[in-house]
């Protein structure tokens, strides 16, 4: 019975030690369940992908998915082309510092057609730039006619401000949950995930978490091969079963 | 008997699942045994921290390790004062083509004391960039003065070619490792960690895992409940038992 004992707690100690080692946070267990992705086709053309951008955005959330989307290009054909997009071309700086030359103004240049809107977090995402009514308004209309929309963290606030996601389940900054509840109450939230995926919308808690929703993207419109060799060229051990979702099929 | 070996799946299982939830990848096995930092004492002043950009730079590189080294003013005081630093002012294309205006040229400004160099991975790292004299005797010189090295992913074949690594046991970006010792053959280069730290320099796998070096050292100087404010804030489920890291003390 001793030698039983010890085999069991062998066994235990490589579970619970398997979540760290060889680069990885994979749980072995899990990935006996395979996650269905919704059924959409390959894009044929190169989809156009806009990060909405303005003073205090947040370096990661804009850079993570970002990055992701970008190298797309390196995987499949056609990959996505990503721009950024802010109010005018005159330069922005993030949250953090960082200062941004956008490729586009919403109110200065014609833009491409946008084929994803990114609306990553920015630090007055819960007050004064709501009030922007016409960053609002942009938000709205390119939402309207974008395939899909992505927002992490707070870029919740903007979506659901702009109407966007009024019946459909979505997330944003977990500590930012009780205030989104309280200004957009008719909003079902998830709580406790990463990202929630409903209709055209994926909203992110953002943060570090903020490359997974678009993994996750580029997986069901790519192919688990591509978002591999996305995930490998930026040190992800991706695999989407083990990733706290929410998906409304 | 059946039942014991209902009771032994059970928590075999939820060792397995317990890397996937609650937005957290920790092992709690793993959180026995305690790492202990090199003693070094909290910095008295802000200290001033140059991310080295040009063009080409990744994305996640840069922006991971600002984050973090930048969120720092909200839970020390005084915490780090950051800055992007190219070879002059005008504005650097990032890989995935985000377009940066540069804090200071440091062939054109003065520059403040550097107290921190952080060197992201750039497209061209592993060819044309070392070849870059000037941007290599800026890293040179700015790598002896300053307290504190770090690298991400290909970054670490800048430091290299500066001389700076000589004597360190090192890593680089996963793939990169064979290329890395080929060129530098002298250096002690370790595989299958998110980072290492010897002496003065951190060096980081990149990629994703940009945040994990910056967050030991902010750990390092600042102690616990800043590093873990500053994780909370971007969405990591941080210990630094868990990180997969060699640290030569």
């Amino acid at each position: 019975m001793i030698k039983y004992h010890a085999v069991i707690f062998a066994l235990l100690f490589i579970a619970f030690s398997s979540g760290c080692i060889n680069m990885g946070e994979r749980s072995p267990a899990e990935t006996t369940t395979s996650f269905q992705f919704p059924a959409v086709s390959k894009p044929a053309k190169a989809l156009n992908v806009a990060f909405l951008i303005m003073d205090g955005v947040y370096n990661t959330e804009l850079t993570a998915p970002m990055d992701i989307l970008q190298h797309t290009v390196f995987h499949t054909q056609p990959g996505m082309k990503v721009f950024t997009v802010a109010k005018t071309k005159a330069p922005v700086r993030s949250f953090e510092g960082l200062r941004i030359l956008p490729d586009y103004g919403y109110t200065t240049d014609e833009l491409p057609p946008i084929d994803v809107l990114v609306v990553p977090s920015a630090e007055h995402h819960l007050d004064t730039d709501l009030e922007d009514a016409e960053m609002i308004e942009f938000v709205r209309k390119t939402g309207d006619s974008a395939s899909y929309v992505m927002s992490l963290c707070d870029g919740a606030f903007v979506l659901a401000q702009a109407g966007l996601l009024d019946g459909h389940l979505c997330t944003t900054f977990p500590a930012d949950i009780p205030a989104f509840r309280q200004k957009f109450p008719q909003l079902d939230v998830k709580e406790g995930v990463w990202f929630v995926h409903h209709g055209k919308f994926i909203t992110g808690a953002g943060g570090a978490k903020s490359f997974e929703p678009a993994l996750y993207l580029a997986e069901m419109l790519y192919g688990k091969k591509a978002a591999d060799g996305i995930a490998r060229g930026l040190v992800i051990d991706w695999d989407v079963n083990e990733v706290p979702k929410e998906v409304v099929q």
